[in-house]
């Protein structure tokens, strides 16, 4: 399992604990330096919060932890492509890259409804890479629907 | 003053707050039922958070007011047109209809950059009306640029 495939099974890991409350099991974690700084799952039932998708969450505990908006050098590790909601996020705070497990057919916004991340110019710029743990991220999301 | 231009009154009132803490002067507000349920103004600098939009901090807290994700028959006022963050923020939490005051060249997923709420299916669309109060909206955002 090479670095990228580990980091994609903690993320793994945090929608396995979004299953568990019957959440739709999202799952990511942030990571900066070759360290987990940040880990969320999506909770958006439980805590009844429209904006409470797991990048965004650990897109906020993140800041927390560097006490600045600015993630800078940071990578996310999200297991469903991001919403535009989230996408924005992750222009929105400055993350440099994106790996995503699978993608999201109804609202994925980084290629698949729309791509966010590389058709508009915006202040920054977010690199994508697809398809980490593909098959898994897709097994994992396919166990809700 | 119409209805609508009480309610983005409302907003710039919360849009002068963010200024007089040297944040970008946004601010919003949603209503119900012709009631203000929820206000909030741009706290990114403040709070050191990414996230810390006034859109999606007044979502946060109408859903938690109404102890709900989904937002229904409720409307926004913002003074900005939103980014596509906030955008994205706005049809997950299913709110029903947003006024803007005025668009934003730079990140406006309203109309301007991109048009998230009108160009692209979602399994929720959100109704948009421009302009209300845009003069003062545009003097309000320019006085920090």
């Amino acid at each position: 399992m090479n670095e990228n495939e580990k980091f994609m099974k903690s993320a793994l890991k945090e929608a396995e604990k979004a299953f568990e409350k019957e959440e739709i099991p999202v799952g990511c974690v942030i990571v900066k330096d070759g360290k987990i700084i940040s880990r969320a799952h999506n909770s958006k039932e439980t805590t009844k919060n429209a904006c409470g998708h797991a990048e965004i969450l650990a897109i906020q505990k993140a800041c927390k932890k560097l006490n600045s908006w600015r993630l800078l050098d940071c990578e996310m590790y999200v297991t469903l492509e991001p919403c535009p909601m989230c996408a924005g996020a992750l222009i929105n705070s400055r993350i440099s890259k994106v790996y995503i497990g699978t993608d999201d057919e109804k609202t994925g916004a980084c290629g698949t409804k729309l791509n966010l991340l590389e058709d508009y110019k915006f202040n920054h710029n977010v690199q994508v890479q697809k398809y980490i743990l593909q098959e898994e991220c897709s097994r994992n999301i396919k166990k809700i629907f």
